[in-house]
Formats: structure tokens, C-alpha cells, sequence
């Protein structure tokens, strides 16, 4: 079912100021070089002023400096991006499930599971498990003996939840995410491995969100611990014992080893690779693909991204960072003759 | 059941010339070195044309210059390799489903699932999904509402598909594969991250393979792309609104980011990690483990691969890099005084 | 329920010499500046040996040099992290499934299924599986044809194992494992791809741990092989025909290319990325988020990893290395003036 809203509903859903027609309809939101009747716009970055002039938007969410420049109807907000963030939850036709426990799913003994809670086809939950009001349980999920769920919180399909993991409230998880299996511990005994069963668990917190196929390690001994308002995205491995603080956002591929302890407010691009028993400071920025190998004690973007070049320049540069020890050398010998000459 | 054949029956279906027995009977595919009687092998870079002489082979696929090569039996053909390539469906012995839906399978309303489609064991799909003929939805999967899978599409057991994911004809879905889950997308409300739902949905081609454990994100307002014959390997991770052009294929561990778009028959390697909103033309070439932070506007190779070095090595030269710009000034200052001596 | 042992009982299980009251009783294992009354700690590395002097646990895992500084009782042992690996198997409190089918598994014809192995819920297995004895295959699994599993191997829920796998005795695979999907294969056809069928299998030994969401492809032609006592993390990617030798452990994130043979008792970080139809010999050690494109014919630590650093400097960094070519070619042409001025 399409959904619509005047653009009256809109302004007071955002409390944001009207201009213009406030009964036009608006029935989907689009970007502003994409957008046609019927269609919301918004303007982020005022280097894009440009294409208001030709947009067919309906309307456009913009700043009050730019309301001069919109040709169509405008709400005028502080933050054009947030504004629009915000409005997606209304346009979002996900499917929602109902409330209730389909007769297929499995429920072990001593569960307390909350009435307004839905747990889908073919779940499968273990004993002691605690799920609390309007939680969603996506088909095909497992979850093991004395977890807990906090409300409002929605597995999607297919997510796998260890023994005593805890999830907090307003949390998401994606299909394929596995949370607490064992941290990958195994002690040296004589050129054989002895395994070191893993023996604490993954708590989570409120308004986390985590991504399709992402995997977060039970701890060795004590937890591993994902504060509130952390955002991880999809294939991101944590390791045990790991600590992401407050409103941390980690994008996709990257992994983080065991026992590191991350600040809050952090952001770390994808494809990064963080070392164990390190610590990163709050308000650290790391971009893509880059390692840390060690703590990082202040905040500030780091990196240390390799851009591509093409391929025989790239070789030309490996050859000579490969003897640049040497270059240096020679420039030391240089210095030395030119001095004493 | 083992699968055999005659040398006059492979000729035929290769539509290649036969030199020797045609009767003699061909029961599985060998690497050259390792083939013994009754195996069939090829012969793809001349390199290996020693390996000829001593080969055990009943038969070889080789070009028309290495016929005389051979001492056994021979298929000859201008390209070896895809002869090879497209000999390897005879002799694949991966179970084949039976069309129909198994009795465990959960269906939804308004769904169109044509009667030679196989539908796997506790498999759960939801409204107003379609699904063509002779598709295979292997066991476990789900499949979310107003899905559409094309004819002769097979998901491998346990895939996830999202709400209006749309699949083409003949794709290939490997198992753990999750399509469709929301891309990473929040906006910063002082300090607090604010979710965008993502409204947008996948769109596949025909002729697309997608490994195991890969996953493709939903866009934010309109599609992600990937294209007609697009082959993906394992763990690749797209992000949200990425279009990926025909006959592009990506190795494992490769990441890509929102709303980038790649053109058609790239070659990307494994471990690449590709930034968000840039533009990758057609023809280009990644080297493994690479970054790519830049739009690539000239189709060639490019690299950006670091290869190891022992550890003493390679701190010495990361420590001489780190100090690369102190180096450069002192070969300027060297410059200065000898150009002024 | 809470698992306790009497410090006696944990001596006679570590073969341990005990100093101080053997009835005390251990509830829980603490790290040693964490430990509380009633726990055990250990102390592995001698640079923590002021930690004894205020820990809290009532007993403490130490090698005979260090038992003088415990203020507890003490288990005196060779090897004290290892002790520590041994003991957490007694702790550990991960459910226990039953032995025996359960209702809703769906086994298909002429498998072979010991009595005390124990089969989960929504588990689908097809035709001439074989499951030795004890052992568990957790809910929501998918074991196609012909697949052998042997005894006391434990696959946690959702694990998938296409056609024909073999898993050895003792191996734990974590949930969302994909053992056996289709290598990488494709033929290029004048622009477009022709898929090659993966003829070989997966074969895994004896003792191996396999992590979440972790892929092994199927060989193209002969298997691919993972030895005994190998150890994989969670999201590696394993690519088609490659051998992993005894013992060698990799960390999380890593991919392996296809055909790469890694020899016994390596030990590979997290995030690295190995080149396919390469050979690493035993007892090579290769630092996190290296690459390794080519062979590796020497024990010894490897490494590529390339340190963050702020990102201006960084930059600087990156803009003299694209440079070095040109700066060493200046210092050529100085020492050509210097050498014959």
C-alpha cells in the first residue's frame, strides 16, 4: 500500500516551516535531480543550488537561505539531511509482522516472551530466553538458552544468537548476523592447538544497529561490550572481548581483534583492520582500508589508505619503497661529501 | 550416479574436431598432471606441453598446433579452456531439486509460483512473491515480500531476500547469501545517529552469480544495480545504490561502497576495498588487496597491492617511509647546494 | 547451573603440583586483576607479577618461579596459559543438545545416523549422509547428499555443507559457516562469463574449528583440502583446490585464493590477503591486513601492514611516495655530479 502525506503532515512531523501549498500531496521522496511530481526533495550541500532550478520535486526540505532558490513548495529546516533521515521512517513499507508466536516456532522451557513480541515461522528459541514487549523474531532465527532481548527490538530473518547473549532496546539486526560464538582462542601446546572454550558473552545495548552477516565474538572470560547507539554495517567481524563505545559507526569488511577497546562518537571506514589489546581514544576518525596496529591516544582522522595507481607505476613505486633504505643511505653519503667537501 | 560419456558424444557437444578412438569412454575431468585412464584433460597454456608426453589421459582438449603433442586421444578446438569450461555441466553431479513445493514450506498471499519451480523444505516466503519456471529456492531461505525470481534461477539453501528484491533469469545464488538488507545509512543528530530507512530495493540481472555470504544492500530511494552476467565470489559486501555493469566480476572479500558506480567487464580482484560515490569506467582491471578512494576514468590495470616482505625488512622500509618527506627535502637542499657550488 | 570444583579436583585435572588449601572451592575462571573471591586466575606473563601482589582470587595458575609472590593458594604448572586453556572446558556452560533425531528434522534416504549423534531442530539432510557417533548438528542446518561427518564433530545451528563434504572427527563449525559452495569458476566467452562446475569436494580433517559466517569453496576438479588440528576465525574465505597443512591457524577476515597450497604450523593475522597458485611453507607467520602475492619459500615472519598515521601527514606521505621514482633519479644525478665534480 502506497503511502502519502500532505505536505502539511510532513512540516509537522519535521516542525519545520511550510512555504508554499500546504495540502500537496507527497507520496515518495527522491534526489533532487530525480525527483517529479508528487515527489519530496531536499537540498544538503549548497553546491548543488543548481539543480533546485530544474527539479520537478513537489516540494524541497531546505535551509532558509535557499528557500529563495526553490521554484516548488519548501520546508525549511536547520538540517536538510536530518530532516530527511527522519522522514524515511514514514515511507518505509518494509513488511511489519504481526504480534504472536507462529505455530511453527520452537520454544524451550522458562522463556518469558511478551505477548505484543512476534516470532516467526521456524524459529527456534532455547530455554530461559527473555524477549520483551513489540520485539520482532525474523523467521528462521536461533536463539540460544538464556538470552535476552530488550523491546522494540527486530532480528530480521535467519539471525543466530548464542547462549546468554543480552540485546538491549530499538536494536536491529540483519539476516545472516551471528552474535557469540566462540572468540577464536587456542593456547600452543607442542606444535598442537588446545582450545580455549569461551567462557563469557556478547552484551549489546540500546539502539545499536547491525548489518547483514556481521559476526561479534563471545568474550573469553568477561564480555564483549557494544555500547549504545553503536552502528556496525554489514561483514564486520569483532573479536572477543572487544569494547565499541557510545554512537561508535563502523562500515562494512572491517575487523576488529580481540580485546580492543574503542572510544565513542568514533567512525571507522570499511575495510579497516584494527590489531588486538589496543585502544582508540573517543573521537577517533579512521578512513578506508586502512590498519591500526597500534592504540590511537588522540582524537583525529587517521589513515594509511594505499590509492590505487596504474599497474606499471604502481610497480615502479614498490621497486624503489623497497630500496628506499638504501636511497636514504645514499642521500646520508651525499650530505656527508658535500659537507666535509 | 557416475556420469559417463564417449569421446564422439564431448565432440559433439563441443562442436570439436576428434583425433583418435571416438568410442573410448570418458568418465570425469583430470588436471593434466593428474588424469589416468578414462579421465579427460586440457591443455590451455603451452607451457605445459611437456606435460603432454607423460600424461595418463584417454583424452585432451587442445588447440590444433599441440595435436601432434598429444599421445592419446584428442579434442581439438581454438580455446581449451572455456571447451573445458562448458564440458564441466556434464559432468556435475550436484543434486538436481524436484520441481513442486515441499510440504514444510511456508507460502504467503498473492503469490505466483509457477508449478516447475522447486520450493525447498522449510523454506518461508511471503505476499505477492513470484516465481518463474524451473527456479530452485533451496531449503531454508526466506523470501520477503513482492520478490520476483526469474526462470530457471537457483538459490542454494539458506539465501535471505529482501522485500521487492527483484532476481533475473538463470542467476545463481550461493548459500549465506543475504540481498537486499538496509545499506549503512544515518545522519548525525548531534552526536546520536538517526536511521534513514532505506526505500529503495535490489534489482539483479540474468545470468548473475553471487557467492556464498555475500551481500548486496538495499538502496536508499532508488535500486542497487547489478547488471546482466555480473559474477560475484564469496563475502563481497555492495553497498547501498551501487550499479555494477555487465559481465563485471568481482574475487572475494572485495567491498564496495554506497553509490558507486562500476562499468561493464571489470575485473576486480579479491580483498579490494572501493570507496563510496565514485565512478569506475568500463574495462578496468583491480589488483587484489587494493584501494580505490578515486573515481578510475581510463580503462587498464590498476594496483595498489603492497607485497610482503620479512618483518625486519619491512619495518625498516615503513620506518624510512614515514620519513619520506624529510628525505625529499634533504635531496632539495642537496639540489640547492651543489646547483649553487 | 553454576559449575564448581574444589581446588583438589582442578589440580588432579592439570597434572598441577597445589600450594595452599586444596578444599577451596573455584566457581569461576577471572583474568587476575578482575578475579574475585572464588575465582581462579593465572598469571602467563611475568611483566603482571605485580598483579599477584592485590589480587582478589582465591587461587592463582603459576609457574614454580612466581608461586612465592602469590598471596593465595597456588597451581603450580610448566605452562600456566595453557593450563588455563585445559580448565576452561570444565567452565564452560554452552547447552548440551541431546542425543537423538529431532521431530522436525528432515533426513532424506539411505543415511547413516549413529544413535547417540544428535540432529536439531529444522534440519535438513539429504540422501547417503553418513553422521558418526556423538555427534551434534545444531538447528537449521543444511547437509546435502553424501556428505560424511565424523564423531564428536559439533556444527552449531545453520551451518550448510553442499554435496559430498567430508568433516573429520572433533571439528566445531560455527553458525553460518558455507562449507562447499562453488569456487570461483568462469571461462571468459568473448566478453561474457561460462560458469565452470565444481567437479571436487571439500575435504576437512581431524580437530579443526571452523568460525562464523567463515566460506571454504568446493574444488574446481580435486578437493580442497583442510588439514588436521587447522583453526580458522570467523568471515575467512577460502578459496576453490586450496590445502591448508596441520596446525596452521588464521585469523579473521583473511582470504585465500584459489589452488594456494599453505603449508603446517603457520600462523596467518587477520584481514591478509593471499594470492591464488602460490605455495607458503610450513612455519611462516604473516603480520594482519598484509598481502601476499606470491610465494613464501622461507619460515619467518612476513608483513605488509602499513601503520596508520594522521591523516596530513599521511597525505604528505603518499604524495612523496607516488614521487619516489622521480626523487631517486635526482639522487642518481647528484651523485653523478658530486662523483665527478
Amino acid at each position: 500500500m502506497k503511502k502519502q502525506y500532505s505536505l502539511d503532515e510532513l512540516a509537522r512531523f519535521l516542525d519545520a516551516k511550510l512555504h508554499g501549498d500546504a495540502s500537496c500531496v507527497i507520496t515518495a521522496i527522491a534526489p533532487i535531480d530525480e525527483a517529479h511530481a508528487g515527489q519530496l526533495s531536499f537540498l544538503e550541500n549548497a553546491k548543488y543550488r543548481d539543480a533546485l532550478k530544474v527539479t520537478q520535486a513537489t516540494a524541497v526540505i531546505v535551509r532558509a537561505e535557499d528557500v529563495q532558490h526553490v521554484p516548488a513548495n519548501a520546508l525549511i529546516v536547520t538540517d536538510p539531511y536530518l530532516a530527511y533521515a527522519k522522514l524515511t521512517s514514514l515511507f518505509n513499507d518494509a513488511p511489519k509482522a504481526a504480534a504472536g508466536i507462529h505455530s511453527t516456532a520452537i520454544i524451550g522451557q522458562d522463556c518469558h516472551i511478551d505477548p505484543s513480541a512476534s516470532i516467526g515461522a521456524y524459529v527456534v528459541i532455547g530455554n530461559g530466553v527473555t524477549i520483551a514487549k513489540d520485539a520482532i523474531i525474523g523467521a528462521l532465527a536461533f536463539i540460544d538458552d538464556h538470552v535476552q532481548i530488550g523491546a522494540e527490538t527486530c532480528l530480521h530473518p535467519r539471525v543466530v544468537l548464542y547462549h546468554r547473549v543480552t540485546i538491549g532496546m530499538r536494536v536491529i539486526i540483519h539476516s545472516g548476523a551471528v552474535i557469540g560464538a566462540d572468540g577464536f582462542g587456542n593456547a600452543n601446546d607442542r606444535g598442537r592447538w588446545q582450545k580455549i572454550y569461551q567462557l563469557g558473552a556478547v552484551a549489546i545495548g540500546d539502539d545499536v544497529e547491525i548489518g547483514a552477516n556481521t559476526t561479534i565474538d563471545r568474550g573469553a572470560l568477561s564480555d564483549t561490550i557494544i555500547a549504545n547507539g553503536v552502528k556496525l554495517d554489514n561483514q564486520i567481524q569483532i573479536g572477543h572481548n572487544v569494547q565499541i563505545g557510545e554512537s561508535t559507526a563502523v562500515a562494512g569488511c572491517t575487523g576488529i581483534a580481540g580485546s580492543t577497546v574503542i572510544g565513542k562518537h568514533c567512525m571507522i571506514g570499511g575495510g579497516v583492520g584494527i590489531s588486538g589489546h589496543i585502544k582508540i581514544v573517543d573521537g577517533v576518525i579512521i578512513t578506508g582500508m586502512s590498519g591500526v596496529p597500534q592504540s590511537l591516544e588522540k582524537p583525529g582522522i587517521y589513515s594509511s589508505t594505499i590509492p590505487v595507481a596504474p599497474q606499471l607505476t604502481w610497480w615502479r613505486v614498490i621497486m624503489r619503497l623497497m630500496k628506499i633504505d638504501e636511497l636514504a643511505k645514499r642521500v646520508k653519503t651525499l650530505e656527508k661529501k658535500l659537507n666535509n667537501g
